[in-house]
């Protein structure tokens, strides 16, 4: 088989490798890890009950919901001690159920309220709930006898995964009881012809990752809550990550769902699992309405989901990493329409953040750049290319061909190529540091949206410009307006760094960033969801009788409106009372 | 760049290519097609307003539904004259009009019943209704109009595309008005960059992948129908096809849909479609529950379908396709498991037929057998793969690489490879013609399941020793029983050629076969759909939650039921009274 490293050295030089971390030899062909995928650096993994507040300022946490939030539905049951009876009739361990309520009896010793701040407050420190019970069923029969009880006492549910949410969709927002999945971890079924897996929804997506790896498979998504978020969560927000470009959004690659009903029964619907009544998993079934395709993305509100079947693709054999600087944002696109051209089915990921973006990574994780010289004016733009494929030198010489169009019509001015598995993961880090990054250098504003390729830095430039013009920049306020995200599906993360989380930061920020996403029929919640953050602005993104559809499904599947109360959507006027219809 | 064409050649001429009309030249190098999708022979494409009756038993025709069809409801409208004037107020073009019922004043000229059958029949001559009107709107506007007169008056309506269908879910059963789409056949948008194309739901499959081609993208899906088929029956019936096992299903490639929804005011609700109002087609949009999956396979319950977006794939520089032959079942699998590890991301089809399947097709349609020798014993089995890449070297290089491993290890007993794109479409017909040449034998009884690959052929062996136990076989009334279909999505067509269309074949089959699949935790309507045929078989595949779920669903969209009544599920007891809510 022939090899064509020469051809790909001469690229490589020509893009000035830089022999620095990230890129360390002096040989400068094309190398493709010929590993596993890639274990981003991101979030650390960290069980939400070891979590340390170290940095949380717990009291002053505020619900912010652009600003509002819906008061709590007085008909909700105030839990009691004869909730906590009954949970712990229910659960097969003592150890699935913290709460602060006091037993009568002494037949159980109350946890503090700190036992309870990794279940009640988000990560980012930004929404805090004050839940007295958590409950974490390792069953899913144990979900469904909960569920049947807070519909029949009318006690308001959150369900929660990772708790790695942006938006505050899994952490309460008064005392509604949290329904964790971290106790439901088993996996239940892999099949290694079809490559589809079924587990149970607590399960943790990097765990997962894990256990496919030298069965040959992966699993389809990617992103740097990996090590803490649940393939359950995952499901429920329809998270998307690094690998959408490449892999399709999980309403593809999700063949089957089991969740419970807020119902008087618990019901358990189960749609495609193996062994859970009807078709297995599948990747064709027309038999009805696609009733999973509902929970997935519904953020909890629908129906508590326990188990997932999901299709893996193989994992490849050869993995390439490259990034590159070029001087504008035209170029980003040029050599995103260059990448989908010469790539082909090989293109898995497709990444881009900006100078502001380098910057913060450079200034506080203590990486080194990538690249040897600096930007020309100081600015330019980068985009991180990876190729996941099956042959290795066919996929270095696929990407060597694309390097070298790229350098002789003169659209990158520098770039760096991985040599291995280390320094590929280096490149990666880049990207994936930035959030953490953004965190290090004050509270952060965090906007994910999707725009049209065309018009999606232009929002970055808005924004910076209308912060500069306010002043908010001037007096610190706010410290900086970056822009980054996943080019290859049009969404953009934009980070608006403040000193703290106030009314005068939101209130320069929000509604104007959703009217400005809506100006360009974007949408204002491309993958984290609205949770409570946007329930109240889903119409910036979908039509009136879009809303007033999505209500009604709500209101039939779930009735008494138990779940996440006050989040997802605008709330309805009315509930229905008992005698009218319910959920079979 | 250098070329492997020793290797695969070697490969090729091992295989005893032979030089038959499929694969002529007497070069055997593994040659690309660096054309085209393959336009795939299949149905003729003949508009329905010119179908000829010529072979038709018209009048001995029956609706078959398990053999029963719920009976007309009462409540539905009786159309009539006044009828006919209000749809000819609405529509813009007289010509959108199709009646048999008399004009009271002379102002429209009435159709005989023989203009409608093209409408009123199904393409197997299986299903027949006796629709007096048939309604072809050229706007989204006029089908609002429309459904929401039907709303009004209680008119039973049959969205319709291009009656392609196999389930008798887009013909009348009774006299249900005709609601066609082939007047909505505009390209509304389509964006070179991100490959997201924007029609109207009457636009032919194979028209829009003629006007993608040289736009260097193409549609996601095929199937044999393409050339009548609307793209609006294809999501309404989540048409799998040729490529799921490449560009995924439906509920991951479509973007967005626009549909008429049956409430009083024909409202129209429209999801990520660019102009409808709220985000436009994005990759990503996590605002509220993704209503348009629950349309993706719906066949038109919920709403009429008027529009789609999607997003379409580039069009692959290089198509190679080969036909193997292997002695048993479990070679097939062994070969599918070789070609998914070698073949990897430039796998894009993986066909399977059985012995029965080829002699079908060599007998009526001319075809020569693609190989030099018989098989062992009389018997084979068959397999087609098609690659998809962006580099014709390196995916002659990946074939000629698993051909060769397959050959050493004894899998493969013979085969061929295409040299062009003509031949190329000489293999795919062996695979395509074979509904077709089933046709030609006798009336065929077609079951569209998903089984696990393990259990797969084993039904269609179990199905023909059943035929032959009960003699079906010796007295002529069932011909043949053939098994072919998409290995790589474990979905399985089942043909039983039998002399006539009658109870005694009929109940032999059913409900017989939907039992063998349910054992097996297979679908029995993988990717056809469930139209009449299944409407009541559903629970041998959804479980009872889920099935009470759907009827609420397809209640709370259609409170009156006038959306093709009596298909799709089971008849739910009550239909809501006045007063009570509707779709706002």
């Amino acid at each position: 088989m022939a090899r064509c490293a020469g051809a790909i050295g001469a690229t490589a030089r020509a893009l000035k490798c830089s022999a620095r971390p990230v890129a360390r030899t002096a040989s400068v062909a094309v190398a493709s890890t010929s590993a596993s995928p890639l274990s981003h650096l991101a979030r650390p993994a960290v069980p939400l009950a070891t979590r340390t507040l170290s940095s949380r300022a717990f009291s002053t946490t505020v619900n912010r919901s652009g600003g509002v939030a819906a008061p709590r539905r007085p008909d909700f049951k105030k839990l009691d001690a004869d909730d906590v009876a009954f949970f712990r009739s229910v659960l097969s361990s003592p150890s699935s159920l913290i709460t602060t309520i006091e037993s009568p009896d002494g037949s159980w010793s109350a946890a503090t309220s700190e036992d309870l701040i990794a279940y009640n407050l988000d990560w980012m420190d930004k929404y805090k709930g004050n839940s007295p019970i958590v409950l974490k069923p390792k069953t899913t029969g144990e979900v469904s006898k909960i569920i049947a009880y807070c519909y029949k006492k009318r006690i308001a549910v959150v369900p929660q995964g990772g708790n790695t949410g942006l938006v505050g969709g899994g952490v309460p927002v008064y005392d509604e009881l949290v329904l964790n999945t971290e106790g439901m971890n088993q996996i239940r079924d892999f099949d290694d012809v079809s490559g589809i897996l079924t587990t149970d929804a607590g399960c943790i997506l990097e765990v997962l990752s894990n256990y496919l790896q030298p069965k040959g498979y992966m699993m389809p998504l990617d992103l740097g809550a990996k090590g803490s978020c649940h393939i359950g969560g995952n499901v429920s927000t329809n998270a998307g990550g690094l690998r959408l470009l490449r892999y399709g959004s999980l309403h593809g690659s999700v063949l089957g769902i089991e969740a419970v009903l807020p119902d008087e029964h618990g019901t358990v619907i189960s749609v495609n699992m193996p062994g859970g009544g009807g078709a297995g998993a599948l990747r064709k079934d027309n038999t009805g309405y696609d009733l999973k395709q509902l929970f997935i993305g519904a953020e909890g509100t629908l129906g508590v989901v326990t188990g997932v079947s999901i299709l893996t693709p193989r994992l490849p054999s050869a993995v390439n990493v490259a990034v590159l600087s070029v001087p504008d944002f035209e170029s980003v696109q040029t050599v995103f329409k260059e990448a989908r051209a010469q790539l082909g089915e090989i293109l898995s990921a497709f990444e881009f953040w900006d100078q502001e973006g380098l910057d913060l990574v450079l200034a506080h994780t203590g990486a080194k750049s990538p690249f040897e010289s600096e930007p020309e004016g100081g600015r330019a733009f980068y985009v991180l290319i990876e190729t996941s494929g099956s042959n290795k030198d066919h996929d270095d010489e696929k990407l060597g061909g694309l390097l070298e169009k790229l350098l002789e019509d003169g659209i990158i001015a520098d770039g760096t190529l991985a040599q291995d598995e280390t320094q590929a993961l280096g490149l990666w880090s880049l990207r994936e540091s930035l959030p953490e990054a953004a965190g290090k250098l004050g509270k952060v504003l965090k906007f994910d949206v999707s725009v049209p390729l065309s018009r999606y830095y232009e929002l970055v430039e808005e924004a910076r410009e209308r912060f500069d013009k306010m002043g908010l920049v001037a007096d610190g306020s706010i410290k900086t307006t970056v822009g980054y995200g996943h080019i290859g599906d049009s969404n953009l993360h934009i980070n608006i760094v403040a000193k703290e989380y106030n009314e005068k930061t939101e209130s320069a920020v929000e509604p104007w960033i959703y009217e400005a996403v809506a100006k360009r029929n974007g949408s204002i919640s491309a993958e984290h969801g609205l949770g409570l953050m946007k329930a109240n602005h889903v119409h910036y993104s979908k039509t009136e009788p879009a809303i007033a559809l999505m209500q009604q499904i709500r209101r039939l599947f779930d009735p008494r409106g138990i779940l996440n109360p006050g989040k997802y959507l605008p709330p309805v006027e009315h509930l229905p009372e008992e005698g009218q219809e319910k959920i079979k």
